[in-house]
């Protein structure tokens, strides 16, 4: 289980239990969804290790998606409680890389990692303050690609 | 434009108009959204160049996600219209890979692929039927990976 | 069938050809979907009535909703097309009602209605210029509640 | 804020943390979300007054929603918690009426209220097993209509 979370990675668990709305035709969550719960895992990431996403928006800033990458290993269904574990992959001047790895009890759900550049309200890229930077950089995992 | 979809690629493509519902806090398309866009370009593809996804469905049969990588390039919004151009990267016994390219105007939105595997009312992979699966290999414009 | 729309409205009919991430676990469109395509159902109604809603938008204003009623008679599946017909039933100074008739071929799926407020960008709500109200007014089915 | 719910039904309460998904182009949560979180109510107050919704799907059955009504009072914003206070008003042979008021701490966000049909696996009704339909009687405020 543990395996595919790095050992030594500063991780964020929250739980999410399905709900029926998240149910597709197949009688397992629909793919899509996951990527909502990613979205919650980085949230409560990004609260306990940098700050409240809401102080990002009050600043008229959001963590804008540029990649997102998913790999389905077993489907959750509903009324299952899963485990959703985040953390951080790396962090440069405007941009972060954030894993996650799901799990239902021993169960592998899902790996998978989004990446993100910080934007103003016009959607402009910008540098991720310093001291946020600096903060953050400390639970990275690895070094960001040179670009 | 066209740089973002291979040529000679057999292509189908489809038009979303972006609803208000999946508008975001940020104003623009929630990234979680372009999953379902990708969906109706793969069912379209299928319905156009393999057989209605209903007739799978009818057989017990569903195309699960096992991947889904998404690169966005630009935003979309409120009003927009969106072409979803699909294509088939790769096939082999039980699974392929989908590559998708949406546009609004000129405007490269998003990049994208998904590999699914065929599976029955159980979630257990079967063998695309060979008819079928020598029917879209024709279309694939790639080998398959060793695995 | 069309005893579900007034005689005489003036309506606006969209298409909405259901999506696989539409369908819940009982195999049908999840009810909470409907409300979406009310939505697409008003923007469209407005284009063709009043105004296309992004220029709402683009004055900082939009019709909140206040009530939502919905009546599900029969349910849409997958790849059905569903024809989501739209009139206004009443305006008064910053709210209106508008109704709805959901049909598949000549099945009666839905019948519901939506109460608004414009609102600015407070939330804060904002009488209906006069010029767009006395237009849309000429297209109500019946005179608003006294209030 | 106790106004809203009626003294002495039986509620449950759950909480639903808003994700930045639920959020709309207006910054507040997307009315149709309500209708979801409507349904975790719901099935929550199954759990504790009647049995898990599990062991309905587990034998074909389901709670199809035959009737929505949700009144708008205030919005929920991301990050909010909102808490849904669910309870039943009437059941009769094969059909309930639930209702239900949110809160965000004081402030009274959505009353509402769905009325279901149980349904087997074909869509058609089927009447409450007897046990069942009387243990949740007496949680009841009201007596059924008499249709």
């Amino acid at each position: 289980m543990s395996s595919a979370i790095p050992s030594g990675a500063a991780t964020t668990t929250v739980e999410v239990c399905i709900p029926f709305s998240d149910i597709d035709g197949m009688g397992i969550v629909h793919h899509a969804n996951y990527a909502c719960y990613l979205e919650r895992g980085r949230v409560a990431w990004l609260e306990e290790h940098d700050q409240p996403y809401k102080d990002y928006i009050a600043q008229g800033k959001n963590f804008a998606v540029t990649n997102l990458e998913i790999h389905y290993h077993s489907p959750a269904r509903f009324a299952d409680t899963v485990r959703v574990t985040t953390w951080l992959q790396w962090v440069r001047g405007a941009s972060l890389r954030i894993a996650y790895a799901l799990f239902c009890e021993d169960r592998l759900l899902i790996t998978g990692a989004t990446e993100h550049v910080l934007v103003d309200g016009d959607g402009r890229p910008r540098r991720i303050p310093k001291e946020r930077r600096e903060k953050i950089a400390g639970f990275a995992i690895e070094a960001p690609p040179s670009n």
